[in-house]
């Protein structure tokens, strides 16, 4: 495994293996067997062609060497999973299997089912955030501390109303999310080149299939249509901007000077190999990696959106790892960000104290902090 | 004025203009007079002082020169702004003016102001290009030309496909930023650290300016909150896209040996400066040009997005010259992108021509190709 | 002037008027000129052709508006250049002008002369900031404060160290940016496809031509072949990084309650629209963000550095604006840090009460400081 | 394994080993017995400490996954890595191991370690492709093609001038990252704060440790000052560049319509899943796979590189995959690109009947190009 310790730590566990290599595999079969099940549903494929197929694949197992291997000749790996598929099928079902579809169909369309299936479980996550918020900005409406505004002392603000910034924002991307996992991450199925050349309605199968593997029908196949792909990245770099805004926030706040709050203790996070007595803020540290990985893969995303004609010419191959990666290690800065901010430590004498020394009255503006606390917990909870 | 011959010429003229130092003043002022008339109405300024406030500024005439300096100075335009304006009013009536309002509030709120006004024009560009491409893809439903794949020949498709296929994807962009519009761009008001200090109620003042002002009422203020500007120049990326994909294509498919696409003819655009014949593809160059210095300008404002605590301490900064650069460099490539859709040659016999010379026939492609025109049609007539 | 407010105070004014339209013009004629010197010189032009040139040209007042207009039409502003220039000239003398170049050679070249003229003013700002950097460790060798790993108080360094630290890495990007200035910027020439088609010895042309310039000869034209770009942008990204990290050191050891350095006082800058008493690191604000840009134009620049053939199409253009642009922040950002360095208040007296506090002794530590001040002084008196 | 098929066949399988996690293992403790070996020889360690360290320790094997899960604990896999070494110690033995130096020493150190050995064999590629462009150069000097500007004909150049052209930017490209090999890549060891704090004289100890590691000595600890990997990501990145600019004008010019060039046939790869006749141009899709991805990096690490006080706060912890990972894309893309040019197809029929029927003569710039390519052949001869 390549530089595992340099990457995954960043990663969630649970989001590796949901992509990795085996998975994927499963997601492509899933689609080739479905495909064929559609195409005899509109009589395509003679009766029962599914079901062999099913009866010869359901099982196979597949070299996954080999696929590697093939990859590198082909430039993707649906090009040798084809192969090894259709060498584990009598001679005459072979022509039946992936018919009438191309790399493309096959590969976009298993990362988009896999990718639907798993956001879910980043929504959840960002969900389990916002109840930690909820509860801190219940907690924490009368801490009153003081704001900083060019990191300098500014007025008083409360701790509640700084959580409830927070979680405004992670709601704010989380919607922008939501929306496409609702809307539903698009089937891709268009054949060589993207108009179904040898069926009679690969329209009417297109939507078949988008129907029986739960993904969306889009209007058109979408080989070198990357918004969805757009969409979905910098949706999930906005995510990414809202929580390293919480670990940049929470690191600032608990330097030594300010002790303001302080990553929860106890579970052996935060040890230094040099000095004991130190407490580092880890998690802040991993959740700003994984978010800087996350932009730089939108930035090659996003410079690989525009694709030539009917296939792009590594602007398509350049797409798989940043995507997938950035689920992978926003699912991990999540994950994070969910015990950091349920085991935070908010130490509001501190804050206090500090007030008191500036001298600083703030009754009215803790009005003020009920009101915008009171909208946003409103707003969380419709 | 710097670089102008390297900049302007991508940008759109009359966007460049909307934008222009006189005009930011201007929204500037705006904001302040719309500010004292909340303030009024809410019961926190003395009755009439909105309209004295007018009286004295509405024709003041601002040193730009000492605002630019002024900027220098304090990091920001809104500082120099206030203190221009303050002198230009009796001293009775300056504590009235700026009132519970920071630099950043004046700032965001007329950098939303001007961008509100102007992002319609953007989508009526958009409009127009679909418009274009909707009578091409009609004119074009049964030109049949080959499709390419990784840039070679691989099966025939029509034209009418392609022009399809990019209207799609520029119209799946522009439902994202007229979402953005429609939404509304959000007002800024939250005073010093975002929570009113000062004011009884913050948050209905707030409402009623954004009403006044033709704004959002967003739910908090967003002075640290960067999602809407992250959701904006995301938005505006993907347009970029869908332009450079048009371009890109109109590129490839007018090289001096495809020849199936030629840039409009006859207005003096495309010459070559040491080779008399030449027709260059100069549209789609610019276009190119400009799309790109969008996705560097993504890049700047996704890498900023996230701002220390209650103000941002250069990531705010780093916003606005590309957010307002990104829609001048996106009007100007698709005012480009229209003459050049409006005015597309397209060489039927050319592509007729390599079709008979590959010997592929194109029947059934024809009657999908139909199929999936008619589809983009009714979708971009809704 | 467009967003002038939200760009230029980020910006050398000096460095503004260097790049303006009216330099870029001047150094375009400073090249066709002396091209036909060279040209003249190698028996190519009659002779006497650039003593008359200079004669009809010298004086000549280009249309800038014209010029942009005209840049639009064909995608660079050596077209319309070219096409005012011979409108000026005796006709006889037209086929002599722009001889056997293209407008890649006469705008990189020019962009190539005005960099060229102007990096030693960056370079010379550097050792500015280097000279006062020097001076910090020198006075503060033993100033002793605590250093702070992942911003948490660690164990006690001296602020001498820290400056040293800051030198070295600034001198480090210095030594890479003036290894490009020595070597110097290349000439462009290379006629429409860049084998000077047309002349006999287009390569001796090009070196006497590169030597009248005070430009690099290159070993072949670069027309599709932008490594010097490349090479200079990353540099000068280097730099802003170097820029951005003491810029970034002294806002946090400036936060109000750290108050181990403030930016200096009484010029002016740091006010706040909202709260008379706050001093805000404006400087650092200001320095940030043109570094910030740097990045974002350095994005672009790398994404385009891969040019199709003998031009770009889109890449080439997109070249522009940020390379120039990123020489105007820089220095903006190097001045501003000239100032804060020169001024910056050292509060040791905070710093020692700090270590007093923590009850850390920094005897032998001391010690080490000073060989590593010692080895930085030596390193950069060379 | 994670996503290994979305990512792996666009890399080098000997770098994926090379950098494996066994390796970083091997490498840390490499640097750790060194440390001691160094302190010893200083009078720090006892006498013997060295050799008794490397006796309990050559042999050990390492808890991969212990190492992995302590990663997500403490940040980065030193802290772990020293813990179990310290456990697989005699009680009196462990205060000698790690002694004075901290988590970033350790890994900074190993990570320039591998890169240091591994990038020779990147430059030792890099020589290969530029054999392999010397002998397009000298077969091709008098194949004359069509040169293409802005992708139109222009004027005729011919084929061994563009592999010049080729060769000239790999060959600059090449020597910027030669300079920081040769130089030698940094060792790290500051101890906690980068002042050695503990040891009477560290920067002696930092340059025994140095020789014998095989890096080079720094001037000072660059704990925060990341210059060393802005260089060396920004030298790896203009590689990419000059990798992907060759494969663009071969995907380019291997267009079916154009036809000029082929890649090597013959060898399984270009197949189609669905058009058994098609050959694509497979090696340039992942040539130019892997160099965007590189420029993604490039953009994570420089936008990482200014790093707060004396440890970055996720911006350390971002530069490691990037950094590896970009060497193992850029060693799969020059490995592709050497297959490519050694067996490249040059259509030099297809290249003359072009010429043939545009009717353009060539003689001169024949000469011309003779004189470049004899030009850049001697370059490369040195």
């Amino acid at each position: 495994m390549a530089v595992a310790f340099l990457q995954h730590p960043f990663m969630s566990q649970a989001a590796l293996e949901h992509f990795d290599s085996a998975a994927l595999v499963d997601a492509m079969r899933h689609f080739e067997l479905a495909l064929a099940d559609s195409e005899e549903r509109h009589g395509v494929l003679p009766a029962g062609t599914g079901e062999t197929l099913r009866q010869h694949l359901a099982g196979h197992v597949f070299d996954l060497e080999d696929l590697e291997n093939g990859t590198a000749l082909g430039g993707n790996v649906a090009i040798p999973f084809v192969r090894q598929a259709k060498a584990a099928l009598p001679e005459d079902l072979r022509s039946h299997f992936h018919f009438a579809a191309t790399s493309q169909d096959v590969l976009d369309s298993a990362l988009m089912l896999l990718s639907q299936r798993r956001l879910p479980t980043l929504l959840t996550l960002v969900q389990r955030n916002l109840s930690a918020l909820a509860a801190l900005m219940d907690r924490h409406r009368d801490t009153a501390m003081i704001g900083r505004t060019l990191m300098q002392q500014a007025l008083p603000i409360t701790f509640g109303i700084r959580a409830a910034q927070w979680a405004l924002q992670l709601d704010e991307a989380r919607a922008r999310l939501e929306k496409i996992v609702t809307t539903g991450l698009p089937l891709q199925f268009g054949g060589p080149v993207g108009i179904h050349n040898g069926l009679e309605d690969g329209l009417a199968i297109m939507e078949t299939l988008a129907a029986s593997l739960g993904l969306r029908a889009p209007l058109l196949p979408w080989h070198t249509d990357r918004q969805p792909i757009h969409a979905l990245i910098t949706a999930l770099d906005a995510l990414a901007v809202a929580a390293d805004k919480i670990a940049l926030d929470v690191a600032l706040l608990a330097q030594s000077e300010i002790g303001e709050l302080s990553e929860p203790a106890g579970d052996g996070v935060g040890g230094s190999s040099s000095m004991a007595h130190k407490r580092n803020p880890v998690r802040c540290a991993l959740i700003r990696t994984a978010t800087r990985h996350v932009h730089g893969h939108t930035a090659t995303v996003i410079n690989a959106a525009s694709q030539p004609l009917e296939r792009g010419l590594g602007e398509w191959h350049s797409e798989w790892a940043p995507l997938i990666e950035s689920q992978q290690l926003l699912e991990g800065a999540l994950l994070q960000l969910a015990v950091l901010l349920e085991g935070l430590e908010v130490h509001d004498e501190a804050m206090a104290a500090r007030l008191d020394a500036l001298g600083v009255a703030a009754r009215h503006d803790r009005d003020s902090s009920h009101r915008q606390i009171d909208r946003v917990l409103a707003h969380l909870a419709r």
